[in-house]
């Protein structure tokens, strides 16, 4: 078993670094407060007998020795990162729990056949640079490291220069690093398990993804002279998009949502009719046939409302990351051991976007999932019980155990 | 008549500061661009040998001695301040008319019997700093001179502050300065001149004016995670009052306006579920009555909406300016003024606010309008004539010797 106590305790002590008078953290990827909290990473696997690199883009790999170092490590964990509004259990319970279950094995003096690694995945949130789980993709083929290296934030600032910045772009190439299974320990971040009473989600797999990039370009006029059937308003045209996004995703429940969560006026005024929008849309739903279906609808209502409001509405979809199945053998790695512990537990599709996902297209990959407070996710009140995430740390470690030594 | 061309030249000439690639001005109150202009018009005043101060809210005052120096001058003028995606004439045009007058009268060795003042008001557009056209509501004693001083910008920069900051906090007390009477030179800004054919505007009144402040206050959610009906989204609770201000705009047709002219999300991220959304609301109408029905509708709105989406929508009114209906004679005078020049004309009531309406509550004032292309203000494309600001400045001018010498 895991030390719940001290994983506890470091999960308190690491949202110190960009933690909010809310009690959340706002800790965006590769910011200064993203460097403070990888120092601390790196200084406590160090302490705890591990070997600790850094790839190209930043990710950070701490290998504990196997009996048989032939064998490709076991590999866990999750992001440091956080949203502007983040909680303090979001991807931190996944890297903390999985530098736990090494403490723990030392502690215990146990060996395991293949070696074991403790990640921590550069930008998984995707707030500062799109898409989300950047650097696990990037691992997993979808993108080479140069491309992930140009995306700019909303500043301008590239990738490559926001890891010089914090000293956390390494020399290892990246996607090169040996992984033999993955396992990821994750807040669920949905109502499921606390509604129904389970401690443990065993996840079978990860709903499919869109992010479009959207601009409405109508005119700018004056507030007080311009007749209202006169106007080319961008943010009504914006208003009238974003509730048909609603609709559409209503429209495919209960699986599917869409949300649009940036939206900007250029140069807004009082006075001025909006003449420019700038926005975003997430689509996500369990089957790549509702993705297509409501791309197309939203594709279908942009037109409409662009005709209609006499403007021009632009849609460009930034990324798609499909469907994911894990890996049925990790899975009932995962449903076994958490079994062996007796916790109550169901199978689970994910909402969110998870590294795990995108590992999944290249090594064998499962989730743990463990409850949060009324599913809230994404803001400050995230919360987690200390016994919840004692058992999902034990959970991990049993499962790790099984796959180590088979 | 006026200097049609050396009105011209100096439209342009001072269209640099704060000139923006597209052919428009971006110079708010008070910045540095605003100093510039400023310091300009200053120089050209003194040397037409006009005698100028400054009020304490940074409002210039340029004297030209009338032969009778008992009598209260009349006044004319506008402001020098612009929209961020101003124009090159909405203000200007009746600052450099003005000037132009003062001129002109010097160059044909007119006296009048009244002395003559022209005006740059501080803060017209009401961008920056709200509400609009505040030097002359402070003038006109709606506002006292430190309530004035303490607003403050986005940045929380205030009225004191920004006045310092460019060395135009003047010593002269606010409404303090004796005016027989206000006349004022404009843009239309809206499409009837131009439609109708008419050169020349004699302006009536002004329209009322609101403006509202509004937050909702919803709740951040994961954008993957969070069930359609589970959330509670700022952006999709804004969207439907957007369009329920368009629908209570429309229901008071053609005469009202309802305009978000901002809007924004705090703390953006792709995939979190907007929880907090700030924005503000133009509301406008020739009838009072018609303002207190929209107020109310409004209010009514966001009480159903807030209800119906389980979220806090808060909307408070900051500025109220009733219809104001400007002296008959002074009408009267521009009137004949357009007539005995042979100008195409009609009567027409302002939908923008301008320091005439408020000038109107202490001393006899109205307003002299000329066409500006396909009606659009508040745009970098706003466009007006070189021969209608010439008919504008020469209508200016006799309209201000009729009132000078009567
Ligand atoms: N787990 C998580 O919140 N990931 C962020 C990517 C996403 O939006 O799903
Ligand atoms: N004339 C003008 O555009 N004034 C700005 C104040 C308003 O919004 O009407």
């Amino acid at each position: 078993r895991a030390d719940g106590a001290r994983l506890w305790a470091t999960i308190l002590e690491t949202a110190a670094f960009g933690g909010t008078p809310a009690g959340g953290i706002n800790r965006l990827t590769l910011s200064a407060e993203d460097g403070q909290v990888r120092d601390w990473f790196r200084e406590a696997c160090e302490a705890a007998g591990l070997t600790v690199s850094v790839d190209a883009l930043g990710t950070q790999y701490a290998l504990r020795p196997g009996r048989d170092m032939a064998r490709k490590p076991i590999a866990f964990g999750s992001h440091l990162d956080t949203q502007p509004t983040g909680g303090k259990f979001d991807g931190v319970l996944g890297v903390l729990a999985g530098l736990e279950v090494m403490r723990s094995l030392n502690d215990a003096g146990i060996e395991t056949e293949a070696p074991l690694l403790v990640v921590n995945w550069t930008n998984e949130e995707g707030s500062r640079f799109a898409p989300a789980m950047m650097a696990s993709a990037a691992y997993a083929g979808d993108f080479t490291t140069d491309e992930i290296l140009a995306k700019r934030d909303a500043a301008g600032t590239t990738v490559a220069e926001a890891l010089d910045a914090i000293g956390y772009r390494g020399v290892e190439a990246v996607g090169t690093r040996e992984i033999g299974a993955f396992v990821e320990l994750h807040i669920e971040q949905g109502p499921i398990l606390e509604a129904e009473g389970k401690t443990i989600g065993v996840v079978e797999g990860g709903q499919g993804i869109m992010w479009f990039d959207g601009v409405i370009t109508g005119f700018e006029s004056h507030a007080g002279t311009t007749p209202m059937p006169r106007r080319r308003d961008a943010l009504l045209a914006l208003s009238e998009f974003a509730l048909a996004a609603e609709r559409i995703a209503l429209a495919h429940a209960p699986s599917a949502v869409a949300t649009i969560g940036e939206a900007a006026i250029l140069a807004p005024s009082r006075n001025v009719v909006p003449g420019r929008v700038a926005f975003t849309v997430d689509v996500r739903d369990p089957r790549s046939a509702t993705l297509d279906a409501m791309e197309a609808a939203l594709a279908e209502a942009a037109a409409e409302i662009a005709g209609r409001r006499r403007l021009e509405i632009a849609l460009t979809r930034i990324w798609r990351k499909e469907p994911v199945p894990f890996d049925p053998a990790i899975v009932a790695a995962i449903d076994a051991a958490a079994e062996s512990l007796g916790h109550a537990r169901r199978r689970i599709i994910s909402g969110a976007g998870h590294d795990a996902c995108n590992l999944a297209a290249k090594v064998p990959a499962a989730m743990i999932f463990v409850p949060c407070k009324d599913g809230i996710s994404h803001n400050e009140a995230e919360s987690a019980t200390q016994a919840d995430c004692a058992a999902g740390a034990d959970v991990l470690l049993q499962t790790v155990l099984r796959l180590a030594n088979a």
